[in-house]
């Protein structure tokens, strides 16, 4: 266990409080476009280098187009005698996202078309949309609903539906390589806290962090409307899609349940980072196959793309009972959880950007560790340097170009960290040398014309 | 379940009373060769196409010889006083298969060596033969012969081992590809039911229900007698075995016991074509190792060959009392274990017919379902062409040109006919297209020129 | 049980008495260097044509040096008052390996710094070494040392390390193939009975074992000291060792406990050769993954050799108490294990000289196995030849060119000696032939033109 507890301590606290970042962003009503998103991303932007996106309505983007802005001002159902029964400036859930204007008296027959509740969570309000439906509604708990009993109500929707914009956020952090790491969190749910006021917190806490270190790998961050917003960055950056190396949706990273983390689609090699991370994080988790629902992996992982990413969650949407409620609420978020995900996902970072593949400068037996001041003097002990003999051991043992540190790490179950420390002693030693880096990788030269031995049948 | 019950319910009524068949066929002695087996493909001509082949005794067949046929009209044990103890007209069992005439008084002992008993089952009568044996023999409860303590005894055997011909019979039903599956019983054993009438009255089954279906593979039904009827098609047909993509061999499947599949020797497609079936049947199923002994797979798998064939069984050859037993009789068939058995093949045939592989015409994201009304209303809710979301979202990601259907449901564990629904509202919403059939299959088109992202280590 | 009963008894017994063996060794005091491994060879080579090999002080083997050579005639700790305390005369373990002489009287504190005790195991004197140290110690029991308490000692180690040279022992026996199976031995151990005389004397009676046997591969067998022993031979035989191509390091193969394997870094052949025997050995074992600690095997399979060699073992090094103590002694070794491991390690020498590929003359079907007298009379029923139907079956049905006789074994799950008796018959009656040697290796010549059924997907 503290070997488990060392690694995850080893990652420094967040750089921002990330509960208060999602209080401060709780109120603000967000949908796919419109005034709620912008308010978001400036928040997000007073923190950091956010570069703020605009796409007009209408533009094309792959299968799709960028739809009418939509904004909303208030809006209420009234009974006759006046009294304001729902009001939009209660709660952002109150109003079905993207309901067109509408100003008019109804029968509660009719009204009962247009309203959304949760008959099994009676105190509950739910969260509903309508991107594309040309239509109105209103959500409440049902036991207002079912004490509504008036025969008409008037109804009040100050919205409008206009050509404007589809808004997002992209902040990069360029690294020595150009391959880049994609980091993204949607940002298109109203006052819901989990989903994902949680996600956008880590994920500007990993921008301002990694922004404060050397970086090998390049870091893009998007902040996007969920399905269209990453229809839309993907629209607009095909061509340069081969950049991406290793990505992560995160999503619902905020609750106490324990991690879990699904794959991408293709089996690509953060799978395995992810699985090592949380192996020797100490955290309970569970890893899930890839299916093609959920959220913008959806997108990132369709056939023709097939971007290297997973999605990383805590409780995993539609499982837990605030899901998609209004108890999805700042108290479900907990401040150690969100610190907890930023700690796991700064750890992966840190091991993507040092995975590298050595060779021995001469690997032929070992070398003699002693007179270089690298032999225990007692077993088990461990050296200055951090890292103990067995890790130096297996370092020296698979460092013949073909393994990488991660995959020695996962060959000899020891947290990635130590390994490294274990390869910076054997590179200051000049017993093992680095093979390239990404871009610039070039088969290692292994000693010349050894022939390998027969392996007979 | 539903789903489950869905599935096997999803098939119709076999096109014969297979148990009926079973009991018509019972009283007939077969064997490899001769009147029995005639009469019985005479049988099964009446309700099909079937051709019946003559090869004449004597025929080099790769290894093998097709031997003299055998034929028998009579055969009695009496006692000197006359009574007549055991009657070959009572039960085909009583004679051992190829036994040559003989017209004999012999004592007791001289008869114990051609006497076989089944000492542990002193009821039943066991089935032996000896095609190459140029000997006799008898066959009946240890009871009887208990009783049978005479010096000597009176025995006739009228039987004739002669030039004359191996029959069988084979059935083809061409479909749009000149690709084949082949499915086999043998035709060999006397009055034996589970092995193997009920083999050959659901292998003629299938082959009407195919013949009246659009096939886009062709069928083969083979009607052989074992070992030597395999030998003999094989060296007749030598030629076009590479046409044979999927076999599977029938034998006991009348039984009440769980079904049990053999894979293949090479482990082709059809074993994960039977498992997936099996799993979604909701049937009790073992899946078995490939072993050279058994039934007719082991010619067809034999190393030169090597055909893509497995063998489907309910309980397995030499593991229930009542094989090669006199109790192995129409009782012991149960009418509605045949017809899960036809089911089980019949879902089968129908997914290998079925299974294509599909590739996006635009795999670039999700295609906006909404506006093509394919979007669900409601989370969960089964669309009009029933396949719902989920299914529709698995064949849309697969869609690549490298997951065949089949691929496609075992990796999202849904059953085969379920996501062809889906590719069906697919194609028809021209949002993918097939990559090429059997025969014509050529690599997909994919998006030009588009650039795999780098999956860097 | 049978079946395993029969393998291990197959082997003969041992050439030479294993136990006795290792009691003449042990009151030896060896070292890396010096007198100790000189005696010990020169008895190994009084029963064999063992080689011996010098190899002087300073000459450089890849990234060593080979040492200055130790040795010691006597040491000692008295009492001022002359009592004798500690006699390097009474147990090899009470002087450190290569301490360097020394003649003084020291207090107790300075003693301190030099002693060395097991406060856990205190009757028990503890190994101890310091090849490369420059110092000197003495090891004792902790009783003792606590009932030490003068204030001052007279101490005298009688050594010298000057220019010598390392020895080692090396016996080669050519086979029909250059392919050799390299079999090794660590012999630098002082008075200990499990590490490793255990390993010396199997690998010795294995040697006299194969030195009378017929010989398809060569085997050389090495005795050497730990590590620097390996460097040294490694360095001087770096253009041969291609031909290994399979390998074994002995040790502590004495103990009754269970048998360990450790796997080679590569996945060799050997390691599947080895599971198979311990599998049908009917012993107890384990199989280990591979790590870069441990004896030879760090060297063979350092990354630029990476050699097919793997590491036997009954209890692991360091998890069993009596490990580098005076109790690992004659009485801890016991015969009959020390014959089990002969018998294990024999077999497994069998399996790999005799392991070969075959293909059937005609693979297409069965052979009529009733006219070449091959053919059961009655199911089960074993053979004169001592192989039954059923592995006659399994050979058939995968002598295809491309499964070895230890493939087939282990796809059977039948031990490989009676599979290898199957072949025999196999072979007698034509039915198939080898495809080539190890060296000589040629595709088989399949049935010619044979077209492949087509797998369809």
């Amino acid at each position: 266990m503290s070997v488990r507890k060392n690694l995850s301590n080893s990652v420094e606290a967040p750089p921002i409080d990330l509960h208060g970042l999602v209080r401060e962003l709780f109120p603000i009503n967000r949908s796919i476009t419109g005034a709620g998103v912008r308010k978001t991303l400036a928040i997000l932007a007073r923190h950091s280098q956010l570069e703020i996106r605009e796409v007009p309505s209408g533009t094309a983007v792959l299968d799709w187009e960028v739809p009418l802005e939509w904004n909303i001002r208030s809006a209420t159902i009234r009974s006759l005698d006046g009294r304001c029964l729902v009001n939009f400036a209660d709660n952002n859930l109150h109003v079905v996202g993207y309901s067109k204007p509408i100003h008019k008296e109804v029968s509660r027959a009719e009204l009962a078309q247009h309203v959304h509740t949760l008959p099994d969570q009676p105190e509950l309000i739910p969260y509903r949309t309508g991107y594309f439906a040309d239509d109105w509604g209103f959500c409440m708990t049902d036991n207002l609903w079912q004490a509504m009993q008036d025969e008409s109500y008037r109804i009040d929707i100050d919205s409008d539906l206009s050509p404007g914009s589809l808004t997002y956020g992209e902040l990069f952090l360029p690294g020595e390589l150009s391959d880049e790491v994609l980091i993204t969190a949607h940002i298109c749910h109203p006052s819901l806290a989990n989903d994902n006021l949680s996600g956008i917190a880590v994920a500007l806490a990993l921008a301002l962090r990694q922004a404060q270190r050397e970086r090998r790998l390049s870091y893009r961050f998007l902040f996007i409307p969920a399905t269209i917003g990453a229809i839309t960055w993907l629209a607009h950056n095909e061509s340069r899609l081969d950049r991406v190396c290793h990505g992560l949706v995160l999503t619902c990273v905020g609750d106490r349940g324990r991690f879990h983390y699904k794959k991408s689609r293709s089996g690509a090699s953060i799978d395995g980072a992810m699985a090592h991370v949380l192996h020797h994080s100490g955290h309970p988790h569970e890893i899930m196959a890839f299916n093609p629902y959920g959220y913008d992996e959806r997108q990132f992982c369709s056939p023709a793309f097939d971007l290297p990413m997973g999605c990383l969650m805590r409780s995993v949407h539609g499982t837990f009972p605030e899901y998609h409620t209004s108890a999805d609420n700042p108290d479900f978020v907990r401040p150690e959880a969100l610190d907890q995900s930023y700690a796991v996902v700064a750890t992966l970072l840190d091991l993507l950007d040092a995975n590298r593949t050595y060779v021995r400068t001469d690997g032929r037996g070992e070398p003699q560790l002693g007179r270089r001041g690298l032999y225990r003097a007692i077993a088990g002990q461990k050296e200055a340097g951090g890292a103990s003999q067995m890790e130096l051991l297996w370092v020296l043992n698979l460092a013949d170009g073909k393994h990488s540190l991660l995959e020695m790490a996962d060959r000899a179950d020891i947290p990635f960290r130590r390994l490294q420390k274990a390869a910076r002693l054997a590179l200051d030693a000049e017993l093992i040398k680095e093979v390239g880096g990404l871009r610039s990788y070039r088969p290692p030269q292994l000693v010349p014309n050894r022939r390998k031995p027969r392996h007979c049948p």
